[in-house]
């Protein structure tokens, strides 16, 4: 396992790597829902590259950048144990070098709900992807549903902008009471941690109405509403339930649909999500 | 020689070519500014792609896409002399399927000059570029001194997203009177075309005023003007003395620096530009 911090290294690491290649990108302090995507990608690929970058273009001014957690020992650690091939640790300055001027937008899929409460927040990950995609030329790269829309932005760029690579998406890990596993959950205190797992709860219950028959995404956002403030500790930023594929919100599903959820404990603001489908899965 | 429309095509066709591959994107009409883009790239690469695509997003709501000449015989006549490997003619719907979303934007160097008169052009250009790029996957790509700013952008996405590619600049190719060459000299009626060559003489009026010592931008801008000015045909929208990095407006000048202009006759808008060298070339 090769840890590899400049661009034209791990360009001529890559090269010498048997294909396909498996590209899991991150921000570090890695856990379950990260191992998950190394290990499909090692299951699917013959090489796995992981790259370690907290971007700060994908943090506001008033967000978390400085004090999001790092720990890059303990990142190598568990990488080594599923194992991958190389790890990727640009510095800041690498990514952005002085005089940098370059930025990604995508329009309609990005402007809701994350993209609404964080300006700017999908325009740097559009970014950094990209340039991930283009310093390690992967042939298949590897989210978590967890980021829905993060997951949903990526797959339009990818298409519109014709990388050669195909996007898999693996399912959200989650702590054995429900809580989506998350970097940030290690913002919470023991009483925000013990609260925190209303929001699958109340994902699930909606799922179940659903799955009785219940259309009237009103009444199934209401709902989730209603659960999530049966919790003193939780405060509601946004219920959402929307198309799947255009996020635009919805009166009636009649199409697969995302419920998505941004919630904050504390000062930690939580997100997680589930798809409702409506046809059965081919 | 393959002529090609769709992507998969594209890349399966690629994927034979001996590398390194070199690639010259063109909107087509060719001329001998392109054709000898093919040639330095036929001359230092195994393998040569040509794409002909008159990019709807660079133009202008009032500018002249409906009618920019196009003529696939033509330039497939004028492509097999090279000789080129493959020429890709890819339909607006394949580039921008419907809910098409996705732009690139590279913020200093796109502002000035062209970027101010077309509002909205080189997003057009970095995004269809990014685009051509990622369906080729050249080694190499070849583009004209001719559109000087178009080549600062460029290579300023290219850089700043990490393209793995080498861009190479060619010179204008230009007519015996020093016209450059362009497609839409094909605009010009008969006085309007005897009219142009005072750009270039204009140009290099100024080149050999500052060869002789002269480094006050407003002065040589000014000369540019007067001389221009003597062509009652001419209508100037700019001329610029820049910075040749950052494209800033000079008022006098320490390190290379571009001389641009855009200069309109009738209808018809035309560019030129020369380069100001302080070193000497190492």
């Amino acid at each position: 396992m090769q840890v590899i911090k400049d661009i034209s290294t791990l360009r001529e690491a890559v090269r010498e790597l048997p294909r396909p290649v498996g590209f899991v990108p991150t921000m570090g302090y890695l856990h379950e829902g990260h191992l998950s995507l190394a290990r499909a990608a090692r299951q699917a690929c013959a090489s796995v590259v992981v790259s370690i970058f907290v971007n700060p273009s994908q943090f506001g001014p008033n967000e978390d950048f400085s004090r999001y957690p790092r720990d890059l020992e303990r990142d190598q650690r568990f990488l080594s144990e599923v194992p991958v091939d190389i790890i990727w640790t640009p510095d800041n300055l690498t990514m952005y070098p002085e005089d940098y001027q370059t930025w990604i937008s995508v329009e309609k899929v990005a402007a809701p709900l994350e993209g609404k409460m964080r300006p700017g927040h999908f325009r740097g990950v559009a970014t950094i992807v990209a340039k991930l995609f283009n310093c390690v030329q992967p042939d298949r790269v590897y989210f978590g549903q967890k980021d829905a829309q993060q997951v949903r932005v990526i797959q339009q760029m990818i298409r519109d902008l014709n990388f050669p690579l195909d996007m898999i998406v693996c399912p959200t890990a989650r702590e054995s009471d429900g809580l989506a596993m998350s970097s940030r959950n290690v913002y919470l205190n023991a009483e925000e941690r013990k609260a925190a797992p209303v929001l699958y709860r109340a994902l699930q219950n909606a799922r179940r109405r659903f799955d009785e028959g219940e259309r009237n995404a009103d009444i199934l956002r209401k709902q989730i509403e209603t659960e999530i403030q049966t919790e003193p500790l939780a405060s509601i930023q946004y219920v959402s339930i929307a198309d799947a594929d255009t996020l635009e919100e919805l009166r009636v599903i009649k199409k697969d649909a995302l419920i998505s959820l941004a919630v904050f404990f504390g000062k930690t603001r939580l997100i997680d999500n589930i798809r409702l489908e409506i046809a059965p899965r081919k």
